[in-house]
């Protein structure tokens, strides 16, 4: 068997689209989950790309996949490496391809100066906690992710204060 | 009193230097904070910026200092903000400073069509927390982050597997 990882090319979003899709219902959240291969295609593609992407292929197959983008350690004072999505296909589980994507986002971040891989788990994901734990991450559980959307953050942007000046990170 | 909240420009990694060391100093982790003005400004104000930002002036003073960068939702297919670091300098607080930038923030999500506004939060940090959700903020409690960094980082990019063929996010 053939085995590889690469960083993804125009047309893997389309396996890319239908393995986030799986990993929302495994998830538990598939009605939360409404991207597309052409937003997902822009995103990876465009002219400004806002995220990153590995491939796993067996025998030509993908067999498994990671988005990903950088992160800033205000600490560090360097960029780091978010992994925000990583998903194996069932029929191609315990083969370490979890691992080996990990280890490649990890040769990333060293060749790149980053200090940091980071991820998040769903609580009751205890798979892919032992993996976690097994490849030398430590839960951060002394912080809270918070996050703002849908009506809250329209509200938040409403709100009185000074008139924002735009700024201009790449591609906004 | 005079108050703007307005993008940095060169020149503000002195003080938002000084303001990420008050903070770590505040979340009781000086020893793990080491960045420097000209690391910060290389990432705001270098060829590939890996940061941004935000200063609230009250009289000229910086009063309050946010750092950002955007992420990406693989649900909702588009980027969104995460706020690495917020913080009011002491003598500027309850004046809703940091609410105030949080709406700048959501804002510039409105406007670039992003879907989240994101952050973290320690769990001790009871003024920050109350302030967080009033805004709408919702903590993602069943989340556990995870990050891998230092020897462990390293030994984890070692491992054997397919050596990785280099992706080039901008300015890596």
């Amino acid at each position: 068997m053939s085995e590889i990882i690469r960083p993804v090319r125009p047309g893997d979003e389309i396996e890319l689209n239908a393995m986030i899709h799986e990993l929302a219902e495994f998830e538990r959240a598939s009605a939360d989950c409404t991207v597309t291969e052409k937003q997902l295609g822009e995103a990876l593609f465009g002219d400004h790309p806002t995220v990153y992407g590995h491939i796993a292929e067996v025998d030509g197959q993908a067999a498994a996949g990671a988005l990903w983008f950088r992160n800033f350690s205000t600490w560090d004072g360097v960029a780091g490496i978010y992994l925000e999505d990583l998903y194996v296909r069932p029929q191609f589980r315990r083969r370490g391809l979890a691992r080996k994507m990990l280890s490649t986002l990890a040769r990333e971040c060293v060749a790149g100066g980053y200090t940091r891989l980071s991820w998040a788990v769903l609580d009751w994901n205890v798979n892919a906690i032992a993996l976690y734990d097994a490849v030398g991450g430590r839960p951060q559980t002394e912080w809270i992710t918070y996050r703002v959307s849908g009506s809250e953050l329209s509200a938040l942007a409403g709100m009185s204060g000074p008139a924002p000046q735009r700024s201009s990170p790449t591609g906004s």
